[in-house]
């Protein structure tokens, strides 16, 4: 299974945008491709346009949740996921990240991809 | 021309769900509707999922932005803005709030609809 680093993150607003608060990010997963299993402590807002999801959550990332185009998804900060693409055509989805975090160290108050 | 109030809003995450930061909203416009022509001390990001909208902007209202499926856009805090279907058919837009704003005033640091 591919990791994140095989995942086209796209800016559509962010900080270089003059967005002060939260960003919108757009992903395409090729068929059998996923994000790495992973967890930060910031949360997520997701919503799928095209294909068909997965979102392996919770606290141990046992919990599995399906998305189908227009269904939205919040993982919360410090929970454990992973989004697997499970059609067979690409999946598109947005995620939302909020700009900064609070991770108690004034130098990692960026969120990465932002 | 219809008003805001005509505009269904469905909250897709928000508050009630957890939402510390920001909270996504989905918005469906029928064909010749519109949003309010208003302005408020918070930003939106939005993408259009169905259809086709203008968004009417900038310091006067006087700037016209066209966006399709896929397309997404910025309104900075303070700037007028008008969201208008401009399709034969619904017009249908994630928006993304802020769950908080500075207003300079305790009581009204909550985002409507968030």
């Amino acid at each position: 299974m591919r990791g994140a680093q095989s995942v086209p993150l796209r800016l559509m607003v962010g900080r270089e945008h003059g967005a002060p608060t939260f960003s919108m990010r757009l992903f395409e997963v090729e068929p059998g491709g996923n994000t790495l299993l992973h967890q930060h402590n910031y949360e997520h807002e997701l919503m799928v346009l095209e294909g068909e999801a997965q979102i392996a959550g919770g606290v141990s990332g046992s919990t599995i949740r399906s998305l189908r185009p227009g269904d939205a998804a919040f993982v919360p900060a410090n929970e454990t996921h992973q989004i697997r693409n499970v059609s067979d055509g690409i999946l598109r989805f947005v995620c939302i990240v909020p700009t900064h975090f609070d991770c108690g160290k004034n130098e990692c108050d960026i969120t990465p991809g932002s």
